[in-house]
């Protein structure tokens, strides 16, 4: 699987694709939000499951009910396909 | 359970009787390091569990192996003796 960069047009429509994602210093971004804690965690332990098959982890930042996970590909220095495949099955 | 929020004197001595905790900003943070991202989410979910047992819940940054705890006591303005308790509850 690729992990290259890509460029700022190609992420651009990679991002057109999704909702709620936003770019923001080389990387992509979303906050969820949940009734309580208790829900915030269970997204939490789906989004690590899916992490775990791609081998490719977001930061994730849990405030009570509020998710915030943090896409790209550190590797390569920048955005690559991997995040925005990660970002599509975790909102699929 | 009182919920006041305690003075600079009363903070540096909680704050003396627990390990890797520092002051920042008006709140008590501490960085685990984990081999992986797998163990980096069990010791979340542990505590999750404390969290939801005191019904008091810090901040979570999760960045693949390691895990950032932020605590403070949102409705005291600042750092209260539940913010030390769980503290002390997840080191325990």
């Amino acid at each position: 699987m690729s992990a290259e960069k890509l460029s700022d047009t190609e992420i651009r429509k990679a991002l057109n694709s999704l909702q709620g994602w936003e770019l923001q210093e080389g990387e992509i971004r979303k906050l969820y939000k949940f009734k309580d804690f208790k829900e915030a965690l269970s997204f939490v332990n789906r989004v690590a499951e899916l992490a775990e098959e791609a081998d490719h982890h977001p930061d994730i930042l849990i405030r009570y009910n509020k998710v915030t996970l943090t896409l790209s590909t550190h590797s390569a220095g920048g955005l690559t396909v991997k995040d925005f495949q990660l970002a599509q099955k975790i909102d699929g």
